[in-house]
């Protein structure tokens, strides 16, 4: 679904910077003669690398910000002079958030809140009409001015700014998505039916990584942390499960 | 303004292929493992081609229309492998564009109405939530089922295919719009404004076919017959101008 | 070789697709105007790889089908627009290939005979002239049609439908697959000479991974399997070497 | 025609290249680590140009001989570090073609034989089994060695190095080529059904330009010369057509 | 000639970046995490897209400027999203010179002196250690703060920027400019030697148009206006000539 | 910092090509017409294949050799015909440098010094003006002839042949390489802040594999055999630090 995520927050954007729906009425590529928009990146793993390859198959002025010096390595060789690669500090953040026709939020840290790396200060300095997508409002969002909203009322604006922030972005294109979900899980699936719960996750660390809870005992210990309950090993509760 | 047009097309397609936007709930570019979206360009012409980058540019199973060859081989050049470039004929045209999830309509034919390409008969062929874009739709539109519509109100459903015929697409990107029209007029205004009209015109060739009516002449042939009046020709009207 | 293999498959399947030698009469890459051949590539590994980007390279409209999503993920990071990629059921494979000119072969199971995924109906099914390339023919084939052949006599007709199957494909480049055997190879044959082979075995997972056979005892579980002889754990029977 | 053509020699080649089929048992393109087959082609027009899309697909090490510094500029732009451009002179061209792999004879003289660019001498210091495509041979060859064959017997050996000089190269290819065939003429065809040779050719430069012979005259300076005949000037024999 | 300049520039650029030479202490492309160096192209016509390449393929952050829609239409539809493409005007070009890393002046007015469209205050409003080439000083130059310079003492600085403009670039690279120039003129050296200054201009209007002096008429209108001397038309003055 | 010296030493490379500075009067992308400089690198690994990114960037005729067939698939897969990898024997090694215009020497042997691919026998088979640059200089250089210098005098000539060796390349660009060298280490710094060195090398592999010495003791094998001192288990010297 991340990778559904990463490509609609694109065309959001592309959408809502049309000045009818509220944004700068700028074209993400610009024309010839014309420079393009700015579109800043935070975050350069799955959902960010498929917004990237979105926008700038738009023609946008893509730049990706991220702390993990193999991302960008990895970006920067995909996407070569197309792309500018930054470490993302918070001076560097600051400085390309405030000077952004778009910023994508595509931060993730597993299984726990995302982090509000964009105040609402930062949202204040930036240029009317620019637009925020935020793809980690099932997280808690990644700019502090962030709420959730519903594909039927998709937008708001703060110190006029556009907020784009759908909790369930690949809710939009069905037809889409559902085979993507059933592609990343059909593996799974197959494995429990033939080979039942137990043994399916002895057998597949990425399924067992998965195990939230069972037989009463929450075995994912950002799930335990945030909802107070006891952590529970997931091998051990694995193994106390019938065959 | 034909390239601000042609962009816009694939993102308004894009948005409007959401589901809840009417559409058939795909995303243009597919994900990894599920089929893109098969959009079609009808005329590889500006519009058509700056439609088709973007289209590639998000993924998309683009195919361009044309009738004129050295257009396709311009286009089969730039994009290679990422792009299917076919003759248009009207078996082509109708077994595309009646298996299109997108149909960009980007024919014109200089001072005259765009021909009907696509009839009213292809469209009810067409799967439901599919999208037609017609950026002709100024010269008339080049689908049977067309009417202009606005920003304000931009798409309408005919037999359950989505039709966006906003008759001035630009305008909802003023900010890249204004400055691109600036660029491409800006050499005519000095010319003007240095030279005079008549200076000009004899000056360049291109200002001088731009000029429709003067000293209560019509010098351009389709507009003369569109409207009933008699043609002049620009050369004889403009010698009589004072320089 | 499975590179060389891989790269062979398309040149291989270009030829045959030729009228005088059987084919429908198709170039890969059409030319402007004229839409290439529907080339598609079962299984996404180092064959499908390198056959891809041949196809690709020619001009082909190609389609990777896998049922691995990071192989998925990676063909599209690679290639973008310029291929498809299916996430490999049994309906999507009947669909794709079915409709195709060319159909590559690309399976390996490690050990094992390679899955008759394409049946003897679907081949039935396709348009005559279309070309069946099976680069697993040396694991018994990813065609139910499939049987070897040889340089000397390498394709014959199952309903008109050309079948090129040669058992030893990178024996017609000898020039080029002796130098990719030697440098697959060197590392391991150096080890063996400076070290002997227990010592080079252990130091080296690679190496022992490659044991099938040593004192009599079978170290490979499905070569065990298919040959009726008892498996021996490579790592006890390493053990048993001299230094 | 030219393109397909072009597409098909390189295909040509790389099957020729091959061991059994008489060449030095080269792939085109390598492997990693194996360097890639070098491929001389001599004219960068319509044939040549198809022709290098086709071989650096392939991943040939592709150079491009021509006198044309506006060609050799338009092939750097399209294929960048991966071809190599040269100027051809005498000199050049003997160096480049007795140290390639393959050799394309991609140039064609409009209305006139084309020139014997390869000496027999040159391929007499070729490397056995390399292999020569001939595209010009309905033009008498590019090469001294050269003489027509047919798809049923498409090459011959001089001095072991591969001649393939097929001289209705498209012919098989037959669904590609008389699709492109039409794409090409139908303009002219219409042309002439809707308004009749003479208007058609008064309105149309370069269906005038094709005019070889009319009312018993050759109107075409090369023909006449080749055949010894009169020249007579086109658009005086138009001018005495019947309307 | 001018290829070789523009290719050159960057190079000179990028050396001249270095801090012991006297720049800024910056990689033109930067690294993944550090942004690249802006780049500011001033023309993009032979020069300029000469350098575009370069830079683009050093990984720079590359914006090019002129007045011609049509050049800044091929640059974007050759370098897609790794360029910037803006419209001269000054307010654009003092923005960008002053925010630059590098500016190259690529700037021709055909026989005239090239404009001076970087003043001296631009130049003094420039971070220190960024760098001008200017590719034009063998017109004049393109900075107001520019002179002549040579290999071996290629810059200079002004308000802390360094300037490279030595007048005969290509001389550093004789093995490659000395073909380039072969290959320029060959055509016409050959069409001197055949047929004679007279025959061979009438039959080629460029060699026509490279006429400045003949039979002690000047006969290219902007030499004649800079030296003072009476213009004679070249047909004229070539009809004077024996065959 | 190897990121900065690999794609550096191209830059390096094609300045002292330069007549005026000792090369050979080169421009390594050559122009249309004239082909490029050849351009061999030695090691795929971060320093080569940066150092390959810009000379292909650069239009330069690129020849990556390494031992390890993965590094050389990626470099094929990045740069498809644009590069030829090969497998680097003596042989191949010692024909590829031989006939080169600029040879890199970017191979590193982890802890040691780098082993001396380019005799000095292989040096004055070179041709004069040809360029060597030894990025493995810190570790004692890749080439035979190699001796360290410096950025205030960074070549010496050696049969001819240019040899730059500069010990601290990215000295140069400190605006470049202090970012590069703050991104590679602050999560290091920020660690050992947070949590002590002992927690922190605990917790994190790669900083463990830094350590060289440690209460006296040194816990690198490779710096204790060149230095001659015992060597120590870093673990267990990490054991021994107080929390």
């Amino acid at each position: 679904m991340s990778k559904v995520a990463g490509r609609m927050s694109v065309q959001a954007a592309a959408n809502f910077l049309q000045q009818p729906n509220g944004g700068a009425g700028l074209l993400i590529g610009g024309v010839p003669g014309v420079p393009p928009a700015k579109v800043v990146i935070i975050g350069g793993g799955v959902v960010g690398q498929h917004a990237a390859e979105m926008a700038i198959g738009l023609g946008g002025n893509v730049t990706i910000l991220d702390r993990n010096n193999t991302v960008l390595d990895e970006c920067e060789a995909r996407w070569g002079a197309a792309v500018t690669t930054v470490y993302s500090t918070s001076s560097a953040l600051e400085d390309l958030v405030t000077d952004a026709d778009v910023v994508i939020g595509a931060v993730l840290v597993k299984g726990d809140t995302a982090p509000k790396l964009v105040t609402a200060e930062m949202v204040k300095a930036m240029r009317p009409g620019s637009v925020l997508v935020d793809v980690a409002i099932d997280q808690g969002g990644a700019f502090e001015t962030s709420h959730a909203t519903t594909h039927q009322d998709p937008v708001y604006m703060v110190d006029e700014v556009v907020h784009y922030a759908v909790a369930n972005m690949p809710g939009a294109v069905p037809r889409t998505s559902t085979y993507a979900l059933n592609n990343a899980t059909l593996p799974f699936t197959l494995a429990l039916a033939d080979r039942g719960a137990k043994e399916a996750m002895l057998g597949d660390a990425h399924l067992k990584n998965g195990l939230n809870v069972t037989g009463g005992k929450v075995t994912e210990p950002s799930v335990a942390d945030a909802l107070g309950y006891d952590f529970t090993d997931p091998d051990a509760a694995i193994a106390d499960l019938a065959s």
